[in-house]
């Protein structure tokens, strides 16, 4: 069989970019002699906003061009890899190839989880499979886990720690004891954390991951606005100190889960997990997702969540898988929804037991006050602590923390308001889940 | 599109096979719908060898007969599943399935370790795929993970615990301080080994594995005789209990590693592996596969190792994969060798440090003698230690171990031959490796 020459076009040459051309010169000949010489991939066109930056030694200057519709229609190109973020510009790219039937490769979770409705349905419209391998914890093959090799079992639930930088500033925190402000610094001197970290300590980097799994798990496209995001930035020591006491490690969590009713808890928030799970040791900025699976049981993805070469390690394998769906014209092996009728779990109606601090102005009768509002509204109390300091034990405390009993979130959100209405109260009630992780 | 049927032949229909029917059964509409409706699964034939064992509740009892011939030649069978084990019949089935071109699911690590080089070649020359997610490490994706998701990288180390029975065994030996034996038992008691454990506890059954991952990942089908494999039967609380004080975990691992002369380093022994790596956290019957690519950097795929629905799971994955080949006629998408000039580097070129334990008689100079031999042989000694009763100072010691520098493996073992010609000892000395797992 002769080898066919697969064209592949770049929208965006930036650090991942640069990551693909990189391992496409360096093991370009034994990718294709593992497709046993099916194809060949090349880059032959690539989008890019300043096309004086020098990117690359040896890449010619005719490469690059400011106008992403010359890659997409370039005649030579046949996959298009989408890797300028954002979910404006990227979504006419990724349009525009779907209808040119250039199958995408992407690592844009936000443009997947803010638009993936319109695109998904490009996608099937036209035939043409996007891949997102990329777009989900790096260099760890999730996406490909759940949507081929699990593709027999009903996913029950899936717990990931999939932002890096979260992950990074709470393990600094619990080892180091530094405080959130200093081990965010840490992380942007570090070049963990952008300038702006919003997206990453905010939760919704996690929280887009999370919805790209759940519309794989459970086939249809989840409306981010009906997922429950809480980040890391009220987040203290005292928080952390707390949880290790109890055995549990505080982590950015996102929790999936399919419930009897076949509507899908999709929720990410800090939490604390039992330090008997693995989970709880994946530290600095790697990425694990835990998944259960009907038939497989518990499995644990674990691996660089992020870089360079992590990413382009998967968005090479995605080109790899499309060129070979393209050489063997074998039609559509991406995510198409197959059941739009999937329903979010309204996060009122999720239920794990809680770990709850108050920030309050001390004065006799404050606990007293808090207690009493829990057990009006019958919320259990399994614990509750204030901090002392054993020098100082008459000194004021402003934190008093309650480990509260398994109840549904929308009855603990009630019973805080009317917590927070309290005159002691200061700010509004910084609450972590406490999960049970599925185990066999 | 017309829905397509695909039949299955099923050789086996034992623990694992009983699986796949009932997976199928369970989620048969769901794995169609996610295929698009492109194709439906079921099985049409399979062979056994007392067709009056009640299997499934609610199978047709003409599904089956007692010859495989029978299930591979049905004109309605697409794909064959092979699941009865073993090199010999199991070898026929797979041969001719392949000659008809339909093609082969197997969980039959043993088959393809062992008599790979012929089936590989029978798949190239009939171009029909072999698939055996299910061979290695039961519900964990790592066989798609290295073949497909890390197609472009080239991968530099696998360490893998990849035999529950022997993970099992040992960390029972570890946190429950029970002897071997004793440990082993209760593994046979509990259903996690075999009534003969042979393979899982002499090595054979990691070692082959490993052999398939080293397969997949270096493009050359490994001869196993060339592959060092030492079991779990001489591991003693002794030597668990000196690398628990040393900061290790005793695991049976199999590492695979290439060599700066392309050769590639595959071994299966007891290890002690560093408590802070994440390999240190895998207990009981579970498996893990650590994999560091040139480009993905170090991941980490955890779960079940074995058992009927696990195994099954991988199964009905490698089924919709050769479905979907098989309906677009998508040609091979399984493993083919591509370089067959691979070469395994040679157990005595491998060099790690080592752990020794001496089974000796109590005389004056025991330790120097063996020390000396070490010393004139220029192995370098980090520690040493002969355990004393605190009670009984004056008792006899029967174990001296020693701590020594990484050396070749061939240099150890021609000094620990002079040192097992010594009067004072009773036994061949007890070599543990001491791994430098890959860490960014």
């Amino acid at each position: 069989m002769a080898t066919q020459h697969i064209g592949i076009g770049m929208a965006g040459f930036g650090t991942v970019g640069t990551g693909v051309w990189e391992t496409l010169e360096r093991n370009g000949q034994l990718i294709s002699n593992r497709a046993k010489g099916a194809f060949s991939l090349s880059i032959k066109k690539a989008a890019v906003r300043d096309i004086n930056k020098k990117r690359i030694e040896n890449a010619p200057s005719e490469l690059f061009t400011t106008d992403w519709q010359e890659v997409v229609n370039h005649p030579e190109v046949d996959i298009v890899v989408e890797l300028i973020g954002g979910t404006d510009t990227a979504f006419d790219i990724v349009a525009a190839a779907l209808k040119l039937k250039k199958p995408v490769v992407t690592g844009n979770k936000a443009l997947l989880a803010e638009r993936g409705k319109e695109l998904f349905a490009l996608s099937r419209d036209y035939d043409t499979p996007i891949h997102f391998e990329a777009a989900v914890a790096g260099g760890i093959p999730v996406i490909k886990a759940v949507q081929d090799s699990y593709v027999g079992n009903r996913i029950e639930t899936m717990s990931g720690i999939i932002n890096g930088t979260s992950n990074y500033i709470l393990e600094r925190m619990t080892t180091a004891g530094l405080d959130y402000q200093t081990a965010l610094k840490e992380a942007q001197d570090l070049g963990y954390a952008e300038a702006d970290p919003a997206l990453d300590v905010n939760g919704w980097d996690a929280a887009h991951k999370a919805i790209l799994l759940a519309t794989l798990a459970y086939g249809f496209t989840v409306p981010p606005e009906e997922v429950y995001v809480r980040g890391i930035e009220r987040v203290r020591t005292i928080d952390i100190d707390f949880a290790t006491k109890l055995g549990y490690a505080v982590k950015l969590l996102s929790v999936i889960r399919v419930h009897a009713n076949g509507s899908v808890e999709i929720r990410t928030q800090p939490s604390f997990i039992p330090q008997s799970h693995i989970l709880s040791s994946v530290n600095g900025v790697f990425n694990a997702v835990a998944v259960r699976g009907d038939a497989s049981g518990e499995a644990l993805f674990y691996g660089r969540g992020a870089g360079k070469e992590p990413t382009a390690s998967s968005a090479v394998g995605d080109l790899v898988e499309a060129a070979y769906t393209f050489v063997h014209a074998a039609g559509h092996r991406g995510f198409l929804p197959y059941a739009e009728n999937g329903k979010v779990l309204p996060i009122d109606q999720t239920e794990t037991a809680y770990y709850v601090r108050f920030e309050v102005e001390d004065r006799p009768g404050v606990i007293a006050e808090i207690a009493n509002i829990l057990a009006n509204d019958g919320i259990g109390i399994s614990g509750t602590q204030s901090p002392v300091d054993p020098e100082h034990p008459d000194k004021d405390f402003c934190d008093m923390v309650f480990l509260l009993h398994t109840c549904p979130f929308g009855k603990l959100r009630e019973t805080l308001k009317k917590c927070e209405a309290l005159d002691c109260s200061t700010a509004e009630p910084v609450v972590f889940r406490i999960e049970k992780l599925a185990t066999d």
